[in-house]
């Protein structure tokens, strides 16, 4: 643990903050920084929490421990509605979230593995591995044992595959980049972890974001997947389930380590030995998500966000200010070529009082780049662009 | 992972019991075996949930990603109620559980520590020690790097402190025995402790079914116990969360590491890498628990339970047999001397159709014994006690 550099990016980020109040008390800060989902739940999901708290104070409707694996029904759901039945009820692991079922599978992989990671990508694919001990020393903001994989506009955001490693930790549609990788580069991808034995974790948490019907929404749309890849999603962006809690894992029975035997067992044994299952009510709740008039509501609030992508690139198109992503995701990367993204923060924080990510917190080749977060109200969204706009001090 | 005998206690269980039901499919089998609470959620806890949940559809009420170390008002609330303001808020760690804790606390104390738990003990201190890799090979039912602390009537259940070691897991009341260990107990275990640069991992899910008012409650009711002790607990048997998930875990800002680091940095940085919050709407409920109505109707609920264990000791009682426990915890820990575990559940399970759970699965020293649980419906529990007398299996 002595390894980490202590949580830098987002206490720097407050820390500024902070500064700025302390100068200007009266700044109306506007954050399109961290993803941090703003919309109410929708009223569909509302009545299934209400509905099953209610239950949960009968005497018929009660229920202590359940399977640690999920509610079967929401397993067999989330295997139906999302996998079309091509991934097994069994297959299907329900959770508290995506953050924290990487945190197992990491636990699950131990510490005797190699690691390759998108850069840019999110943080905690690289720290919980350092924790785990899987890495070496960090030596200019990189970690031994740790190969990273530059995503950049210059090839197109996906990565030169070339080094073998046993695990392969990738984000599409992409956090940070809105990166949505297409079905030929994820073919490659599969290919690749099946040539070299390396299993792929792969974050689908902003799969409901892709509009573009030719992408697909999940690693095992392509084939041989099921022989590699492990994937982990969660509502937390799709359903406003950030504060909510609740994601799902998939280890697919074909999955096998070296010798033969099969993940998903260990898998199985991680669940049940140091987790006890999502909150009972919480999985009502996934259900209504999943059922029709549950996905319907969610549909319109996926699109209230990818409207506040699109205000996002508009403005920064008009400004002339090159940027990606926000189509087939809900973050939109801007670049700006020759200065730093501590840099470029501090002057939008400094002088428009907009909060945005800066881009080399999330690996060396975010340098240069800053990240806008569509999570946030419609008003404020275009607010934040008008002053940033005023301002001009993005323009090149 | 290899290392761990896959699961054996309670797949075992079922597999009997649906054997019992292939040969007798009429069969009324009652369960006093896992620990798996019963009865509804009071009405305030779940006024608490309905109000929460309707909260999360308005513009004003919802919250998306919260702290992940907890809703500032619940860890306040703890540390005041619960701890009487002894313990910071600023230590409390809200969570989704005691059991995920434990995992969380096995993951930053890695894999070089050498340990001790109680003998018997409850099975996920061991087996998730073998996941991180902290002990060696199994014999006999014992790993290497393991110290097992034999806990019997003989020594009142307090083990003979001997053996230095990094942790040392701890549970009072105890599960499965029963035994709450007394102020003097716990005083030698924390000298020992401090004498030994131990840390003490105390496990405190049980600590409200205490009615002795002299058996502290925490184990930071005993002095020095702020240096060498993390405390776990849970919502889980208190108030009938095992389903809904919330628990938490003190780490002491005086508790350090022999090189003088913090251990609450170290654990602050786990639970925002690989925890993103307990549910928002279950911590608002957990609130609820620790108001003044929800507390006195929460210790009704134990009221309900604890009648329970006396049903129960008052059976064993009745027949003759050796029984501890279920007077300031929930579990009743019978023995049957010259008899082994199996074959006493077995023929209680065949005879009676009454499951419990037998003692040699929690250890070697549990051999010989029966647990009982008291989580059961009061009038199941009644008929469970008459039919183990009818039949008479039990008598010595």
């Amino acid at each position: 643990m002595e390894k980490l550099i202590s949580g830098y990016l987002f206490p720097e980020i407050n820390k500024r903050k902070k500064a700025l109040l302390e100068m200007n008390p009266k700044a109306k800060i506007i954050s399109l920084g961290i993803g941090n989902t703003t919309q109410p739940l929708t009223s569909h999901v509302v009545s299934a929490l209400k509905e099953a708290s209610v239950a949960m104070g009968t005497k018929e409707g009660y229920s202590g421990y359940g399977d640690e694996q999920g509610l079967p029904a929401l397993r067999k759901k989330i295997s139906e509605t999302l996998y079309n039945g091509t991934i097994g009820a069994d297959e299907v692991f329900i959770s508290d979230g995506a953050k924290c079922d990487i945190g197992r599978l990491q636990l699950m992989f131990g510490h005797d593995v190699s690691i390759a990671v998108q850069d840019p990508s999110y943080p905690v694919y690289v720290d919980g591995s350092v924790i785990i001990g899987a890495t070496g020393k960090s030596k200019d903001g990189q970690f031994e044992k740790i190969h990273y994989m530059k995503c950049l506009p210059e090839n197109d955001f996906f990565p030169k595959l070339e080094k073998k490693t046993d695990l392969i930790y990738f984000c599409s549609p992409n956090n940070p980049t809105g990166a949505a990788s297409t079905r030929e580069q994820l073919n490659e991808l599969v290919e690749f972890a099946r040539k070299n034995n390396s299993i792929i974790i792969f974050d689908a948490a902003y799969s409901e974001f892709i509009k573009d019907k030719k992408i697909p929404k999940t690693i095992f749309d392509i084939e041989g997947a099921k022989d590699v890849a492990i994937e982990v999603n969660s509502f937390s962006k799709t359903a406003g389930f950030t504060g909510v809690r609740l994601g799902w894992c998939i280890v697919p029975k074909g999955l096998k380590y070296s010798d033969g035997s099969p993940v998903i067992n260990d898998w199985n044994r991680i669940m049940t030995t140091v987790f006890n299952g999502a909150s009972n009510i919480v999985q009502k709740a996934g259900l209504a998500i999943l059922d029709k008039k549950g996905w319907k509501e969610t549909k319109k609030l996926i699109d209230y966000y990818m409207k506040n992508a699109e205000i996002i690139k508009k403005g920064l198109d008009e400004m002339g200010i090159e940027n990606y992503g926000g189509v087939n995701a809900p973050y939109v990367w801007a670049r700006f070529p020759g200065k730093k993204s501590w840099d470029v923060f501090s002057e939008m924080l400094d002088n428009a009082h907009v909060v945005t990510t800066p881009g080399s917190g999330f690996g060396p080749a975010g340098e240069g780049f800053i990240r806008f977060s569509s999570f946030g109200n419609k008003e404020d969204t275009i607010e934040a662009m008008k002053r940033v706009k005023e301002i001009k001090i993005m323009k090149k």
